[in-house]
């Protein structure tokens, strides 16, 4: 019914998370409403990112180069690791810009359950980074889960002994959210790790 | 912050109405998750749309040749001409699939408060049509508005005398909706336009 040229551009659009036809059909319409210029640069934008994005050879990031800006920037703190298990979360504390440590991402996190051994998440690289970049703190940005535990308790376990720092990020109730939605494991470790007020 | 390449694709993605900083993120790193093969084809469809989405040179649809696939099916019924605001509603009764007669396209509709005129809408080339092609009933499938009804009377006025039959799409409450989320006007018109239960 529609013309090929906007059959595959709806069904292209469908390969996106959660747009489905209708969606699909409205913004494949709407490439129709921009300068010839800019569906150049998005097309050209799709290519080039196959074609250019790699994982940066020391902490697993996404980038154009071998090493990443973060990597590669050599006013950042080299005391502090922050480890990661999605290379997304490194662009959340980026944003943020308070942290200035460098960054580590894991392929995931332990989870024997669905068969993710520690093998399996590039551990030994983390490892022979830690060693090699003689850091004093290392922090893990997990997600509060069984698998976040479980992956800082067998990282920790292996850095037991070598005078390295060895942090998680606080847990507890959002800054701005109402009480009556907080999970109650969430308010039990906002319990646990409770702060005196000074 | 972001590799190039993944900053360009979201800048990309926010040319689409309705996408804003997070949402074109969100599908900027769904792209990576894609197959090569996928990527290309949706870059490929983006630039094949622009390259090679044409008008029908008869009823100013979208096609990929010189006349739409509807124009050039000689199995439509050719006595019956809907006229639409917009191609995309074409592809509403294409979909629907009931209606087997002809479309023309109309470059929107007469809005004089807009600094619309009827001469800005392409009136001339589907008067043209009419006269060339004979046929029996026009039928107005706009929008229920004032526009809409300007455009349909200023044409009908036009075509006065030539004998043809010249209609409009019913207005009423739409099936399945909720009578109490029904506006007065469309109220009016139900009532105006009600039909004898038979």
């Amino acid at each position: 019914m529609y013309p090929d040229s906007i059959k595959n551009l709806i069904e292209s659009f469908k390969y996106l998370p959660g747009i489905g036809e209708k969606t699909a059909e409205r913004l494949a319409f709407s490439i129709l409403e921009l300068d010839d210029d800019q569906v150049e640069f998005f097309s050209d934008s799709l290519m080039n990112l196959n074609k250019n994005i790699k994982k940066c050879s020391i902490c697993n990031s996404l980038t154009d180069n071998d090493i990443c800006s973060v990597c590669s920037d050599s006013t950042r703190t080299s005391s502090v690791l922050c480890v990661v298990e999605d290379f997304k979360n490194i662009f959340l504390f980026e944003k943020a810009g308070f942290f200035h440590g460098k960054y580590h991402v894991l392929n995931g996190l332990i989870s024997p359950l669905d068969g993710i051994n520690p093998e399996d998440i590039g551990i030994d690289k983390l490892l022979d980074r830690i060693e090699k970049e003689k850091y004093e703190e290392i922090i893990f940005a997990f997600k509060p889960s069984i698998e976040g535990e479980t992956t800082s308790l067998y990282i920790k376990k292996i850095l037991d002994g070598l005078n390295i720092k060895v942090t998680r990020l606080a847990s507890g109730v959002p800054i701005g959210a109402d009480m009556e939605y907080v999970d109650s494991l969430t308010l039990e470790r906002a319990l646990n790790d409770r702060k005196e007020v000074s």
